[in-house]
């Protein structure tokens, strides 16, 4: 029996040589590991919600059309539910009912998983990791400032650097300006952002052509984008990327639009700096949506991007930056002798409860059998009980590396290893 | 809106008072942290699967009757699917697909996520998470004291002692014997697990009126119970356990029969000495669930425990060994002079860059209240640009504990708290 087609299997390295398309769980570690310690240093804080939520929570917010691109159904007591698609209506609902207890603006972040029923393509994936982080609470630019620089810090402490990748950073309040001085008919403006963000992926006929009934020459549109100036809101942005040195890793570009009806105020997407991969990461300001969520209960501006597993994934491959994986072994107890079994086992539960990750073979094994053992798992020293001739036992301890090996009182190796 | 009953939302620390359940996000990662870092210590790697599999997954391996239990539906695609109850079927698919890549026994741990449609009582959840630690590939018993070791020195790990939990260990094999050496119809052996597994929540006369059928005596079987004595493979867990200094936490109890039809072996539970929770934690052999899983292609003998995290977070709690968790802010800059924002800003980078979570007030604000937020957030230090007569720039640095402060060079504050 197979896996679902889109779902992953996430096994430990090394990863056998395979046609079938399996993940490292060590890579998704480094990452998660790595989003964590920097979102933390940012003073985030970690929340998560259930993977499955009521399916009204996502018509609610993006209308029944969403509906067919879910993993959703009714469960066993009637109710209408839905395998997350994203993690923003889940962080709106849990801010929205707790609120009051936490202080504004709280930075929150989750790594979620989301799932979405995709059609089949190479590549394509019905599940992924992203991270998510947010600040709830702040109509001040400089919340987006933090997040931005939050953004950018986290792909560098994965070894990315501006030769990499860039945040293009627009604004929905500019193409609102730009929108509302030509055309005075505010409802079309989704409709308007809607064909801007798919210039890309048009060709200008057809652009050109569904541009013309809201009043919009392709051409004044283009120039827009390729001639934009930041407005005062990006402006901020920037200047305070540039005090914390992170300017080099921003763009204004206002061909980032983001498609998404919710978005309020700065938007924006990191992309790998040679357009090889769909976008690494994407985000902006929301400042009805939970009020939207609430059902107007609660009124709190707020921002926040989510980044992917796959696509960083990909990227950080094809950059070399992905570290050669291990077990991490501190030793490998080595047992020649089985009547020092017990003795060995001993030593072992010496070596974990000090914190030190230790193998042995379980069973009989020849002494070279176990040393390549040792070898192949990368351990760092191995350790061999030996009887002296006058009864007493005393350890051998090799560093594998440098091959330089000691001899010592079995109490003492724990000491030796961890000073 | 609300989530759905039975599923939990993790919020970070400190919890606000409320009527409403909230779960501690940081009490999950201290969990699951400690989690990873045994098993590492034990030589296990991690993997993962998705939540979402076939059907069939498990009810081949448990029957139609497990179908009232899950959160099953028919996806876009016309498939069966189910989100898992479990993990072992997951596992078993996942080893017996590529096992001929990893080297016999291999020791594999994950934390998933599990679902089942349980009906509504208080405290009584529709999902949790649990710890799978497994050993593929070994028959010999020093594989299941290695397990039942890992299994303690999970829980003394969390600061549970031999005085909070006892792990009861027993035999299927045990059992086998017993009933085959009264019953010689081995067909009927699973129906008569069954009856001994519900000893303790069944009444004695019905008890007894079901064991009859089958030639057993309760007063017998009761006895069996009672005066078990380790068998051989018992005797061998136990006698490696002891070479560890773990024997204390074990003790031998046919009492332990495990439900479940798969289990082969040795099998064990682990349980709060009080007997105020249900079991923290419950494993043993299954030496044929590979084979089965996998269609008889694949023949592994097998073994592994599953610990959920509801139980086991009651007993941290209940024992007063879950920590005061915080942000762990290193630093809280305070910026009280706006025309040093920039240069605030700079220090706040440099300060994460070095690997210090740094907070800071995103706006202009008192600096009495940066300060009293600094304290609230519990920070290490605070640190404060100052302008001096002469138009450079000093650091005041505080530690917020001893109140010493000192004044230095903005480019030193680093150096002085990464040294």
């Amino acid at each position: 029996m197979d896996r679902l087609p889109g779902f992953r299997d996430f096994y430990p390295e090394p990863l056998p040589p395979t046609k079938d398309e399996l993940w490292s769980m060590d890579a998704r570690n480094h990452i998660f590991d790595s989003w964590r310690a920097v979102a933390r240093r940012y003073g985030f804080r970690e929340y998560e919600g259930p993977p499955l939520e009521p399916l009204e929570l996502y018509t609610n917010k993006s209308g029944e059309e969403i509906v067919g691109q879910l993993f959703n159904f009714v469960d066993k007591g009637e109710r209408a539910v839905a395998m997350r698609p994203e993690m923003t209506p889940t962080l709106a609902r849990m801010a929205a009912a707790q609120e009051r207890a936490y202080k504004k603006p709280f930075k929150w972040f989750s790594i979620p998983q989301l799932f979405r029923y995709e059609k089949q393509q190479k590549g394509r994936k019905r599940e992924h990791f992203q991270l998510n982080c947010d600040i709830i609470g702040e109509h001040d630019r400089a919340a987006d400032a933090e997040l931005i620089a939050l953004l950018i810090d986290t792909l560098r402490a994965l070894g990315l650097t501006s030769a990499d990748f860039v945040v293009r950073l627009s604004s929905r309040n500019a193409w609102s300006e730009f929108f509302a001085s030509r055309c005075p008919d505010a409802a079309k403006a989704y409709d308007f952002f809607q064909i801007v963000d798919k210039l890309d992926r048009t060709r200008p006929e057809d652009s050109a052509a569904l541009l013309a009934p809201l009043g919009f020459k392709l051409e004044e549109v283009q120039a827009f984008i390729t001639g934009g100036q930041p407005n005062a809101e990006l402006q901020l942005i920037l200047d305070q990327l540039a005090a914390r040195g992170l300017r080099d890793f921003v763009r204004v570009d206002y061909g980032v639009i983001r498609g998404l009806a919710y978005y309020t105020g700065p938007v924006f997407e990191a992309f790998d700096i040679k357009g090889e991969f769909r976008a690494i990461c994407g985000g902006g300001r929301y400042d009805h949506l939970i009020k939207q969520v609430s059902g107007g209960k609660v009124d709190l501006p707020a921002l926040g991007f989510g980044m992917g597993d796959v696509v960083l994934f990909e990227l950080l491959k094809s950059r070399g930056l992905l570290p050669q994986f291990t077990a991490g072994l501190a030793v490998y107890v080595l047992i020649e002798d089985e009547t020092l079994r017990a003795d060995s086992l001993r030593l072992i539960q010496q070596l974990r409860e000090a914190g030190l990750a230790t193998e042995f073979s379980l069973t009989p094994t020849k002494g070279d059998k176990q040393f390549k053992r040792a070898l192949e798992l990368n351990a760092a020293h191995t350790v061999r009980l030996e009887k002296q001739a006058d009864g007493s036992l005393a350890a051998k301890l090799k560093h594998l590396k440098s091959r330089e090996e000691s001899t010592l009182a079995p109490a003492e190796v724990v000491k030796r290893l961890v000073p």
